[in-house]
């Protein structure tokens, strides 16, 4: 089970060697990571809004191929690993070209803490949230 | 009175035209912002804390020449305007070239309302920081 | 004549303030403009692969009300004027709402140098382009 | 051999989690590497400009502690390896508190391809450069 997520390169996306930024693909794997949570009928804000926060505490990246400017991106994203207060998410980055074919241009993880958003401690995503909890474990 | 923030261009700032791409100068704006307040003995994560924040509700900048990567950079700061609700500041961006000479880049001004943070509602300035609000019509 | 640019806000696109960083609507512009170059046949790449680059000179953005993650975001974009080596163009920004009505969150403006990629000099976009000079001068 | 970049956390680098987004640590490297290789008496402009880039294949972060606006935060930076065509990097990122002492937020490493900027293929930095080359590998 994972979610597509379409966009355009932005020119401000990219630098001065004429290709993105390798800064941005972790905002794109956010992007890949806000479709794949609202997938399963609740959106990141209302976790949030829930009083819990996902924050990242290791991001990898895999660089192949450079993507430019107004390049179609499409990451693909999907869940790894979930334990109570610890997800894991994997990410795949490709490149539509103009006769539909795609390219991979790299790939990535994160690694998030389930924290309270006042008391910045762990929570069980288990017990707070256990419907989410329950339909993301049925994707493994 | 204005203050002076140095600082260095960063190369995730440039765009494939090679220079800084234009988005970044609201964001040292900010950073001349930032030193400003400073001056006055307040910082501005304080005023903040305090249940007050200055959102921007305009924004204008004039750009001349280009920056580019590793340039040497200094903003001059200083507030244009103040009324009960309501700032201005004006911000000179300069470049510095090795042998200590100064390049004109651009200006820019920004306005701000004065708002409660959690009602996100006007408030006076002069009512709830009076020590900061003086000290700031002190300067015109 | 206009277009109208659709897109998501972004996690990384917000502040410690909750709403979305000022630094970004020029970055949305120029979603807005990528989007309105492309409807005349031509995209903004293949303007520069041919040696002319559009960079901003000025840029004034108005804020009514915040934008904030996972918002519906529309750009409506169209050119205000084009002489030989500047052109300007004019943004509105609004959220749609899940019930589709649209607020506008505020607008924009932004005035560009037509120059060679080259010798950073101002060119004649009528001269150098004359079939996309008649198309925006034709939306006047 | 190593070398420390110092630098104050911008607003624009928070979320709306309150803290310094992640996709801005990568920027932050590169901070560092532009000082790093400053120290070898060339700067990352002029290797560019020599017609070599060093673009990233590998990057990863971990964090441990969040930073938040107005931290002053310092960057440690060397090499970790040095190939041909290849060379690591690995960072420290702390904050500076009011009262000097150091936190740890975490630490990260990036990989480069070392490339000609024409033809995007690897080029051996030992032939192209080998002052810089020979400079680099004594460090380890």
């Amino acid at each position: 089970m994972h979610t597509r997520s379409y966009f355009t390169v932005r020119y401000a996306e990219t630098d001065r060697m004429g290709i993105v930024h390798h800064s941005n693909y972790p905002v794109w794997y956010e992007i890949g990571r806000t479709d794949y949570i609202k997938s399963f009928g609740i959106s990141y804000s209302e976790i949030e809004e829930a009083g819990i926060l996902f924050p990242v505490t290791n991001l990898s990246c895999h660089f192949d191929r450079p993507a430019r400017y107004e390049d179609e991106i499409v990451v693909r994203t999907w869940a790894l690993e979930l334990k109570a207060a610890h997800i894991q998410f994997t990410y795949t980055v490709k490149k539509i070209n103009p006769d539909g074919s795609q390219e991979e241009l790299g790939y990535g993880t994160t690694e998030h803490g389930i924290i309270d958003s006042k008391t910045f401690r762990p929570v069980s995503l288990k017990k707070r949230m256990p419907e989410l909890y329950e339909k993301i474990k049925a994707t493994f």
